[in-house]
């Protein structure tokens, strides 16, 4: 006799918050492959980073996603929700750990402020193969067929082949029917004129953030050029953020 | 006739706000190379990683640190204070973006949530030179001559020979007087038992994050090692998140 393998436990996470259609059609195509449990923030946590609450104290309020997915809703960020899902909210430690799908794309330089990816990075920390998805489409009702499908077949990668220790994958896909997937390099990129400077009613300044986008190379591989030919790009990344090649050039200078 | 070459603007921000003992170290010691502009939180912004503030507007307030450095006091996170000084708020480009001195360390896997790095790191995405400058000891009273020496040699060595473009130094320093500086990893580490669980008079579960911080390696070289045995540490780190290795290793799988 041999024990029945259980069905792999899949943490779902975002940083649009609980009520986001991403993450519903996240935890239903993640449902596919195992049990799902929903720890996310409890309002929208966009451009956070890797930022996590160490001032306040944490909530985790019990909810059900679509009336089908048992859930925490946390007044914390995505990493907050990683965090706190393993150390105290899991009965069980999860297989995997998937955050999004969010709803705006998560490529070149946007990666470093996305709380979509810092969810991901966190369970990657943590010792969990994680994969953080998004689409191209900021809409809140955009089509994700084609990022369904994608996230459908990274997942299933994942399950049955695990991931590297401290690497997180990074899944970009554009909105409509999936064309393919192409693994990519984070792209070369920035923001530029970043702030409109404006006068509030007393007469004083404020600025509100925009900025536009600046891509700074037109090599072919990058996560952003895989996405402009309409591809789907996944990106392994990693936490571990020394530059290797600089210090091995630099460890014998003597400062 | 030669034009004088003017002195380098040296752009002063950190993550514990523009009342800490840490940012006045370390406009002292920059200073001592070039004009200083400080742009920093008007509050505390510890552990808010790369976040930036995109739904809310942004004031900056004029001040003065010590009576002595013109600066700016910004509501918003270390990553928009660099953000808005480069777009907006200096008169001339800086030739250095320096962060710090931050009140406790930030080696191993604190750099990934470091508001101290993150506003150096948004330095370099902008095309600065940046340094981002940690003292172990948390305490504001804590002695940093040996930190502001550590920052004295690695902004000297910065202005006279640049760096990488994409890449930020990560400088660790103990308190007390220095022993010397040393190249360094990033340390593979991680916290455990990261949530005290509490209950409030209403009766409902809360949660403080806590922690304790476990190094998941031994091996010299690491930040942490280096600090370890009485050393400052500076570790080259990038915003490229690409694990390349991996990439290599999967990019002719098919998904």
């Amino acid at each position: 006799m041999t024990a029945k393998k259980s069905r792999p436990l899949i943490l779902v996470s975002n940083d649009d918050g609980i009520f986001s259609n991403g993450i519903k059609a996240l935890a239903e195509t993640a449902a596919e492959f195992g049990d799902i449990e929903v720890v996310a923030p409890d309002r929208q946590q966009s451009a956070v980073g890797h930022a996590i609450t160490v001032t306040t104290p944490l909530r985790a309020r019990p909810f059900q996603l679509d009336n089908r997915f048992s859930g925490r809703a946390v007044n914390g960020t995505p990493a907050d929700c990683i965090k706190l899902a393993h150390d105290k909210l899991l009965d069980r430690k999860p297989d995997l750990v998937v955050s999004g799908i969010n709803h705006g794309s998560n490529a070149g330089i946007n990666i470093i402020y996305s709380g979509t990816v810092s969810a991901a990075t966190e369970g990657t920390v943590l010792g969990y193969p994680s994969i953080a998805f998004s689409c191209t489409d900021y809409d809140e009702d955009a089509d994700m067929t084609g990022c369904r499908e994608a996230a459908r077949r990274v997942i299933r990668y994942v399950l049955d082949n695990g991931l590297k220790r401290g690497v997180t994958l990074n899944v970009n896909a554009p909105s409509g029917p999936l064309k393919g997937l192409r693994w990519a390099r984070q792209a070369e990129s920035r923001y530029v004129e970043e702030f409109e400077g404006r006068v509030d009613p007393h007469n004083r300044d404020y600025y509100w953030m925009t900025g536009k986008f600046e891509l700074l190379e037109q090599n072919g591989g990058s996560d952003i050029d895989i996405l402009e030919k309409g591809f789907a790009s996944i990106t392994p990344i990693q936490y571990d953020l020394t530059a290797k090649d600089v210090l091995r050039s630099l460890e014998n200078t003597e400062l």
